[in-house]
């Protein structure tokens, strides 16, 4: 085990794998493009919890329990968790602390804390601390919706660049133990803020924060695009990678077809009303334990740098009028999976 | 450098030391018995700001500048932030990142926010990546009671058990240079939860959380509580310690003199009308960073035991009536200094 520095902001681990994932996400998620490939699809948003706080707090735990199943490891074995969520004091995390009474270290990125919890994972066993690690983020449609903007009740007009939080949990278990997938270098983004303002196009604020982590982790890292068959970035969305696409070659930067989102394939934009797609620390995060993990693990994706995004704002920062500052963590992962 | 797992929760660090901090204060905390030992005193909640979230973010910057100052760096030499605040969404620590630019990886553990980036920093470093963190966390007086109970402005009566949110931040350099101030090992805390519920006693919620965090980092490592002659709890208060002393005698721990707590220290109960004492991130950072800090490095304390303690519940989980879940994060440090 070894952490490298390479460059500014980005760390080479040597060592550390996917030992397990679990996804879980609500039914509007599991009636998308990537449907079949999540482990439990629920069939409503959770509507025997007395709140939808709690069932957020719900789908993150079965989202840890296939993660610890497909692992083949218990509670016990894991040494330290690292995860975070929407929620103010993110307490479906740290609820969920209650629960299994393992060492918690809560993290947030807002949307981008799917990567952090995975890049922190990946530096403290690469670091050579812990053996096990659980990493995860989660988010809610309908607990979010109230939080940032209105209750769904209220009946209100959404714009067409809003995003729509996704209903959603991925767990990671991070190990030492050789599996197909190995996690090989990370990078910490900065804070990047050019001014954007309006909390209902969020892909378009994100998009300067996406590039300048991956054009950071690139130089760190000598890497070119066409390295990966596979550059996903969090929730940007339909705006926002466009966005990203013009953004990044203004700067020089072409990307090919390697580029995706995960908000944008969360939905079917055609038929799901979901506008600029998915968002919420449970969108990359479902996306990547679901079906990102399963092409990594069959091998047929070879290298993947997922870029989680998140808008840094919060309900009071908007009613002062301030911008909102943006963050991307990017993690790099290998398949060494039969192919 | 090296990490060492001590038992189920502890690591031993190697090569990790304080290269400088930074401890600024409001008024009120610095009219308190520590007053002489912060950096900076402001002589007022920062009126001069928009908002009082534009102040705390300020007190924050200025922590950031003192800790730099006196590590002898500057920002390009920091290779990532580690911090956190009380707000939602973090928005201290995560909008100050638009001014110093650097990798940025938000944590929330409330009012246990500082040790926890304590140790976040001194696992990186002592892993190998990162050669310079900041780690940081803040919290303002007013900025909590809007957000937690009520605007000051209503001018509602306070109860007994009550804490006083600091304003204050502490901001601490952790590097691989030798100084006085080692880091020697920390433990990440799990979450426990006893039922209570009253938001306005949590330092008898908290209390059982500080034990158990102390009990694990005790029998990981070896140590007594003899063995230091400094534990401080973060902000269990004048009531919170009394139940920790209970607590630990119950479950066959007896603490001595060494025991204290930051939230107890920072304000002078006969005269300041602060109820239980301090509260919030900012008050175990600054007391830290600021007296804690100042007697380490002289070698007047050889060995000290922080304990952060924090409450995660939010005013919606309060609202829905949840009891308040809690959790501790503990950084052991040493003095090489003259004594």
């Amino acid at each position: 085990m070894a952490v490298k520095q390479l460059g500014a902001a980005t760390y080479q681990v040597s060592d550390v794998y996917v030992q397990g994932t679990g996804a879980v996400v609500g039914p509007k998620e599991g009636a998308g493009p990537l449907g079949q490939h999540f482990d439990r699809v629920w069939p409503d948003e959770g509507l025997t919890y007395s709140s939808y706080e709690k069932a957020e707090q719900a789908i993150l735990w079965e989202a840890y329990d296939e993660a610890l199943k497909k692992a083949q490891v218990s509670w016990e074995d894991i040494d330290v968790v690292l995860g975070g969520d929407l929620l103010d004091q993110i307490i479906t995390t740290n609820f969920s602390g209650r629960q299994h009474s393992r060492p918690l270290a809560g993290l947030f990125s807002a949307c981008a804390t799917f990567t952090e919890s995975l890049a922190m994972g990946a530096m403290l066993l690469a670091g050579g601390g812990p053996r096990i690690v659980m990493t995860s983020a989660a988010s809610h449609h309908l607990t979010a919706e109230r939080q940032f903007r209105f209750p769904v009740e209220l009946g209100y007009q959404r714009t067409p660049t809003a995003a729509w939080t996704a209903t959603a949990a991925g767990a990671v278990v991070l190990g030492i133990n050789p599996t197909p997938i190995q996690i090989e270098a990370l990078t910490f983004g900065r804070v990047v803020d050019i001014g954007g303002t309006d909390p209902n196009d969020m892909g378009s604020a994100m998009a300067p924060a996406a590039y300048d982590t991956i054009a950071q982790f690139l130089k760190d890292t000598g890497h070119t695009v066409q390295d990966f068959d596979a550059i996903y970035t969090g929730d940007l969305g339909h705006f926002g990678i466009t966005m990203l696409r013009h953004y990044a070659e203004q700067h020089g930067l072409a990307f090919g077809d390697e580029l995706n989102d995960c908000g944008r394939s969360l939905y079917d934009a055609a038929t799901q009303d979901t506008h600029n797609g998915g968002s919420g620390p449970g969108c990359s995060a479902s996306v990547f334990a679901g079906p990102l993990a399963r092409h990594l693990m069959s091998g047929e994706m070879r290298r993947l740098l997922l870029v989680a995004t998140g808008a840094l704002f919060s309900p009071t920062t908007y009613q002062q009028g301030e911008t909102i500052p943006c963050i991307a963590h990017a993690v790099a992962l290998a398949s060494r999976g039969e192919g």
